[in-house]
């Protein structure tokens, strides 16, 4: 299972029920939060998402509808008893603040915060299964978009096929990684023979909340699903540069040049009640475009 | 119009859709804010509360389900172009979270926020028409509770009698004030021979996060409407003392001290899914007690 779960979809001021963002990414038995704007504690339980299971929380920048939820997240978790690290990745002052808040609360969280300063492009987070990459964006003020990534899974062994090449079962772990067997006779048996590839491995980039910048295609390239942000339609481009924003059209136009599978467009300014014509404009350049719906999951 | 709308009315862990503590009070022209937890600006949309109409936020105290939706609500009203002061009454490290994360967000508020530090009981507000006096409660850190009062309403003039008594118009808000009239003979006119009594004014008292502390009913003597938290019911006494909030029968205990009019109670336990029993037992000691349910408006 690799998916992500839409909780906000709506630019600074909430509407129309839509919340400010904040995305969770089911990895496996990972949750990711990603960014986590008010009300998102709130809409976790709506949800019945399992706060527990967060281990890892991405805070793109320090606007507060990208972050304001946080602190109540955190204060929540210490109030249920959480005991397990949890991982804060975000720009540096956010640290600061949330300090402040814990202190002049007189609380003790009961679970240990491990912040990791957002300040270079590359991997923050690297385990044997995924890993998590961030990468700068153009907005007003320092941000950051991520991308996460399954591991390159491990080739499928073909059963009557190791049998025929009298491979040792103690080798499997080697040709599961794609590694050639050579026999007692000094026979090489070529890996491809012997098992088949697994699925690839898929990956998700958020792009936070940016205006258009044709390197995000690079950064992003190929990747499974790409979230950008659309806070306009395509007739305001003017005020979505002068804002640090994009438009349908814009985010369409990198999932093109960055040639992904899906596009999931979010981040709606208040100004606009129905989300129809986000999806047509985007769709007539990028055709697999999806509107971020709070409360759906989309499969990467 | 003397009114206090709930928008939240459970503690600290949202829970069975409750929301943390905000209550708006409406006194004619004027709206107050008192407390703002998470979801606060939401509700205000849900409930359609004009927030261009709070001119004045009181913070009771700096725990996080009292306040954290108060830099939530500021950036949106600064969004919405909001442009005439808004007033700010709490803790004084409030202001540096404010300020803290309004500077690392780069927003420049288009209106003005006059901070009010707490620091000691009495007045904080003084208009013609209200006062609002705050005083410190017993809670885990530094809390305070208010109370709204009306100014005393002025006499009503008895068309009838002052013709028949000879009084000039000139006089009459003087009479209204409850002077009495001399006429050119030299005669006494007496006040309420010519005035009858206006409709008392009415006061709200908010306690905040609070253990039983009696001194609290003598703050809030005669009260029209006291609110009172009742974080638990009557037989979590010692759990209530320990964490410095109270049950049902302190509540309603406070309520019979201070000869209040009614009673309204909330801040209910996450543990708690009905409420029930809240109101069953407070009204065994104070029968005209009220639940403070999300939504509802009780008049003062």
């Amino acid at each position: 299972m690799f998916g992500v779960t839409i909780l906000g979809n709506n630019s600074a001021l909430p509407a129309y029920e839509r919340h400010p963002t904040a995305q969770v990414v089911t990895l496996n038995d990972q949750l990711f939060l990603i960014d986590c704007g008010e009300g998102t504690q709130m809409q976790l339980t709506r949800y019945k998402i399992r706060r527990s299971k967060i281990n890892h929380i991405f805070i793109s920048h320090l606007h507060g509808d990208h972050y304001f939820g946080l602190i109540g997240l955190i204060t929540s978790m210490g109030l249920l008893g959480r005991e397990h690290e949890l991982h804060l990745y975000g720009p540096s002052p956010l640290q600061d603040i949330l300090k402040m808040q814990l202190d002049v609360a007189a609380t003790n969280l009961p679970f240990p915060i491990v912040f990791h300063s957002l300040d270079k492009e590359g991997v923050i987070v690297e385990t044997t299964k995924f890993s998590v990459a961030c990468f700068p964006t153009q907005h007003r003020i320092p941000c950051w978009g991520f991308i996460i990534r399954e591991k390159k899974n491990p080739r499928k062994i073909q059963k009557e096929k190791v049998v025929q090449y009298g491979i040792p079962a103690a080798y499997y772990d080697k040709l599961k990684e794609g590694s050639d067997f050579e026999n007692k006779n000094g026979e090489i048996i070529k890996n491809e023979w012997v098992t088949i590839p697994n699925k690839p491995p898929h990956s998700y980039a958020f792009c936070a909340d940016t205006k258009f910048d044709e390197t995000l295609a690079e950064k992003t390239k190929g990747v499974t699903v790409l979230y950008h942000e659309t806070t306009y339609l395509k007739d305001l481009e003017e005020r979505a540069n002068t804002r640090f924003h994009s438009t349908t059209v814009q985010a369409a136009t990198i999932a093109v040049k960055a040639n992904v599978q899906r596009l999931l467009i979010g981040h709606f300014s208040s100004k606009y009640e129905k989300l129809d014509n986000f999806l047509a404009e985007a769709q007539e350049v990028f055709p697999d475009t999806h509107l971020a719906i709070e409360g759906a999951t989309y499969q990467i």
